[in-house]
């Protein structure tokens, strides 16, 4: 019987953990998707109590503790912090077999260096002793991604964001870069004409582009879309229910964009209409700048409406959705194959069940100008774990190239999150270890198998993203 | 090289043993959703042979005999018993690796302590061998419920079932609970004008209320959902394609039900939205008396029309369908939510691709108000086997808790059904001890998570339900 | 450790090595499905070097090697034969744990007996090794087809195809049977009228029949499928998106027929029906002469136009579809089986998620009077690999009954495919191994599953298509 969580952790066999131990391990993070705080990086934040750096903002352990009958109180409300540790501490134990079991005591083992299993026996323990190690200097916000090794950080970011926090980084000298990212999805989102006519009155600011036109908010995205390159943003990022892939003619998209800019709700068709001219244009300008642009898409959001309102978005009531998006997707990419305009692309999807659509739409478009152009994604949000990462990762071995994937990212708001590349790298580790311990790779080629773990691990994704 | 279906069965690690010996073996079973025939139990029912209790009614054997090239006649035909069971145990070997060959060999060794394989050569001989122990007193229907430690079943009844049986039983002292479940589909069955008018008629009867507009059938309904309730019932139950959540006033609901009382076809549009009215109504009367609603969704029934009318509904001609439901189901959690009206719940899928969907989804109505309040079902129908049982299982992990998982039951008309649960608490068992045995669970806690085993196995279902 | 693809590879347990070995492997090879060249096996094809016989046509290589950042040129393009075989090696170590690693090594090992890894530091030794022997009279299509032990293969042609080759190759005495299928895509595809004209007019050509009406174009195929039937064809195929059954009467689709005939786009709700009544007109042409009818549904062809353009279709511009089809294949096997027409079937499926679908969906229309009527046919294209065959064997395993599965095919237009039936055979070994090692399988019925195993690979074919 295997100590819980030793060096071995995940690792099946031996070939798994030489590949681990001599090639993952070894590579420093290189984090390309996040939603870390840029402030809070300029800042160089000090965290007041484990219950900040750990359950704030954490909607994975909020559904978990309302589902283990914890009242609201303890997650989103006003309880204090050891209140609010002390009942995730309760929750702990209930959580066996899922992720969080296995990020708690990572977390806890590789940032504060405490081996103990969390429960109500040890919750005051250990809640002291991180809350000690949380006032020294080396667990700032800055402190925690140097403990990490993290090389690079990418933000998720409106395109009327200042990038100001980006700015005072850069020029405070700190040795990690963090570069932003063009994530504009309220430009799309037509939905209300009075959130959307709001929102172009930010961007008309941020952009100083008096806007009234359609031309005059894509000119402004322009303007901003270049700003951002300017502060060293590399790809872009969109949150989509499903793919959109409409015919909308530039006069559609013109009398679309007065209509709901007048106040006007849109039909149905409109809003599909609109998203399709956007996603387009969007795609198009990040073909321009040589940029990375990333599809996050399937998730049904908000579906709680008592609790929007009560805690607002992100609080975690959004969940898994069911679409048939494969068609839209194609007609998409082929449109900006056909015109030559399509950039580097990863693909993440929500429901594992298009794990094989995915991988599958992406080959179509492949074209040979460099080694996966087009990325199917690594496990996202609830397939963040050994089981989501698993499926993924054997999808895109038998219908792609695993060995031109550019692996991992947190996806993270927490600085404590850095150990997902650990636990997806020993996933990763214990596939390949297992396939050559079987005898379906050859142990005769151990240096190029590790090569590829280190490339999966690190290099694939610097040179993909040219950081 | 383990022998057939020993005492460690499914059990491949010495963790997961300790857990089915030590604890999951040792709890009763509450079955809290089966098709038992009342009347089988009050009457205390001897079984003729083999024949009758192992084959009458199991469209699972049905359909493997006609895939084997088995002739109807002695399957739902006129086929004497030892044909029938000849023709069976010629199947049985064509069964390997399918649940039957599991589910058979263990029925037979825990109900009667055969331990051969059955074939054409040992058919005679266990016939004979069973069909005498069938006389024994200890072999009616009430005994089989004792053999296997039976506390709590629910039966599967009709608004307008009299639960004469469930009287009649409970009357005569028997020890174990037998308690009707409330399962109204035919009061959403609008299809066909002349059979919904037929049921509103019995029900009519049933209750004493004149029905002729639609607030009389809701009265008629309340006033059997209140009957029920005094007879010790605790949970409802729904057999849908897919959920229903258009928008239906009262008005058009009324409107709609004079329509189809009236004799007149109803449009798609009208039939989903009277569904959706009462899918509303059933389920805030579940609420008001505290009960546990159960959704079965995602079958196709009836696809062979000949079959149909030659051997009626349940005989084996039903099938795994293909809805995109997820948005549906949000709309209807979430306006009960939102009214305050949410009653315990459990939803089955029957598409195994809905699992991670179902898992999420229910997550986002879990409000602390007790453990597990939104609960994914157990593996259903085609899914009641090992490997439906594992995804079951490894999907509420990951995205849930298992921890708080009410656990099994057997949904079966088969009084020889509840090795089942045995099945499902050996897998179980596995897959904990596997984590176990891996350093994914941790070593030290198997008292805890030996309390886990027994939570699900038992305790939970106690508590969910308040039996 | 194993050593890479030893006589055991695959095969995990001692159980699995005996079936394989003493049963699996001694099996000849039935091709009940394949797109070889009837005109290379007349002629007795002899190849000009490794990358006409391994590279041309393949389009799961060209993938590879555009994900991998190799230019067209070297896939579909002009480079020379050893330019495009040097790329393609030089690919090889990309595709570790995607099935071409294994394909590759495995048609090396038993057509050439080289055992190398390909890499480009063996590429120039491999090839010019393989060119060699390639001069072999032995290494001609017909000695590859020898070499296998391959009994039958089933070739896929048009109705208006004038069979030629297939005559010669028989009256040449070649020893192995070459029979035709019936595959008439192109009599459904009314999507272009003018392509749709131009077909009809070649099966005019073929048949002799005067065509410029539906019921002149149905007795045009009528008279082809009698001709195919002459020849010794015993299956038809199709390659459908989703499965159609619309209602269509014979008046209607003289009228669809009569528009896309004259010239004139159709709407495509006339699509539908016209597609759907020619479904059940050519499913009941083949029940009439007891053939057995195969489905391939589900591939969204041709998504990248482009390529479309340079290179054609089958180039590697196709991918898995998502659709809801349940319904409608269930409407059109229910009315084929309501009428007493239904012919013997195999469904294959493209998308892995509807594995359960269409395993529970055949279950409904088994009719007892063949074993096996209706089949679920093994993992298609993208999942002719070990987890899409092991996802297939799986769910036909626990949703029915493994031991009446016809098996293998390889789909291939090359003649170095034959090693996947050893591929699949030492998957289903381990699948059955697996379970006798763990006690979840009888190790005293070795003889029966060596049988079983026997049967899937060989009899069980034989006997179901009457070769």
């Amino acid at each position: 019987m295997k100590a819980f969580m030793n060096e071995d952790f995940l690792l099946t066999t031996a070939a798994a953990q030489v590949l681990y131990h001599n090639h993952a391990a070894r590579m420093p993070i290189i984090d390309y998707h996040c939603h870390l705080s840029p402030r809070m990086v300029a800042d160089d934040h000090r965290f007041r109590s484990l219950t900040e750096i750990w359950l704030g903002g954490d909607h994975y352990k909020w559904r978990a503790m309302r589902a283990n009958g914890i009242d609201e109180k303890y997650c989103t409300g006003d309880a204090s912090d050891w209140e609010k540790f002390e009942k995730w501490a309760q929750t702990v134990p209930y959580t066996m077999r899922n992720p969080l079991y296995h990020w708690t005591h990572l977390e806890l083992k590789t940032a504060f260096g405490i081996d103990k299993i969390v429960s109500p026996a040890t919750a005051r323990k250990i809640y002291n002793e991180c809350n000690e190690k949380l006032k020294l200097p080396e667990y700032s916000a800055r402190g925690m991604m140097r403990r990490y090794k993290v090389e690079v950080v990418c933000t998720t970011d409106d395109p009327a964001d200042t990038l100001e926090y980006h700015k005072k980084t850069r020029e405070s000298g700190f040795e990690i870069k963090m570069l932003p990212t063009w994530r504009p999805d309220k430009a799309m989102a037509v939905e209300s004409p009075a959130l959307f006519r709001s929102y172009v009155e930010s961007l008309s600011n941020a952009s100083g582009v008096t806007v009234s036109t359609f031309p005059d908010m894509i000119d402004a995205l322009q303007k901003r879309h270049d700003f951002f390159a300017a502060n060293g943003c590399r790809l872009s990022d969109h949150g989509l229910e499903t793919f959109y892939a409409e015919a909308c003619t530039t006069d559609e998209a013109k009398t679309i964009f007065n209509k709901v800019y007048g106040g006007k709700d849109l039909t149905h068709e409109e809003i599909l209409k609109f998203k399709s001219a956007m996603l387009l244009i969007f795609a198009e300008m990040d073909w321009e700048k040589g940029w990375v642009q990333q599809f996050h898409y399937g998730a049904i959001r908000n579906n709680n409406t008592k609790m929007f309102r009560q805690a607002g978005p992100d609080t975690g009531f959004d969940s898994i959705g069911e679409f048939n998006t494969a068609k839209a997707l194609s007609a998409f990419l082929n449109r900006l194959n056909a015109s030559g305009k399509l950039a580097k692309t990863i693909v993440y999807n929500l429901n594992p069940c298009a794990n094989e659509v995915i991988a599958t739409m992406l080959g179509n478009f492949q074209d040979g100008t460099i080694p996966g152009k087009l990325q199917f994604g690594s496990g996202w949000w609830f397939l963040d774990q050994k089981d989501g990462m698993r499926k993924q990762m054997n999808a895109l071995s038998v219908l792609g190239l695993l060995s031109r994937f550019v692996g991992m990212l947190t996806d993270s708001r927490s600085f404590l999150s850095y150990p997902r590349h650990e636990y997806f790298r020993r996933t990763l580790c214990d596939l390949l270890g297992t396939d050559i311990e079987n005898g379906e790779l050859p142990s005769g080629e151990m240096s190029f198998i590790g090569q590829m773990v280190e490339n999966i691990s690190y290099y694939n994704a610097k040179q993909f993203f040219m950081f």
